[in-house]
């Protein structure tokens, strides 16, 4: 994971490679109902053969204690 | 769709609403198995509520008509 900023919010960024599109996508649903089920949702972009997945607390404007625990789940799943 | 303009290569963009996560989640999922059948994949940006759906091509570093034809089935299945 990388600390990244935008829009001078900082986040924490990590891409994870797949060998298609497909298991790309399902990746994608396994953040997804991780993330439902901690109800924090990340930002999550699915393209050919990569996941990129954004963790910040919108309502803080910044991270919290709760996104790191999320990002620590998605490299469970991965 | 709009045209937008990243790193030179033109895509046609679009952003779809809905009233939660879950909701955005399906729709990527939608997007995902109608570009598999097409062999032609977007860039889908999931996030709480929003979903935004990048076409191009790279073959071509910009748009073709197949990015078209696939656009319109992503509002068919909207």
């Amino acid at each position: 994971w990388s600390l990244v900023e935008i829009d001078g919010v900082k986040r924490l960024e990590r891409v994870y490679t797949f060998p298609d599109f497909s298991a790309a996508l399902d990746f994608t649903v396994k953040i997804g109902e991780l993330a439902e089920d901690a109800n924090h949702h990340p930002q999550i972009l699915t393209e050919w053969g990569k996941v990129t997945v954004h963790w910040w607390t919108h309502k803080i404007k910044g991270l919290h204690r709760n996104d790191f625990i999320l990002a620590a789940r998605c490299d469970g799943v991965y």
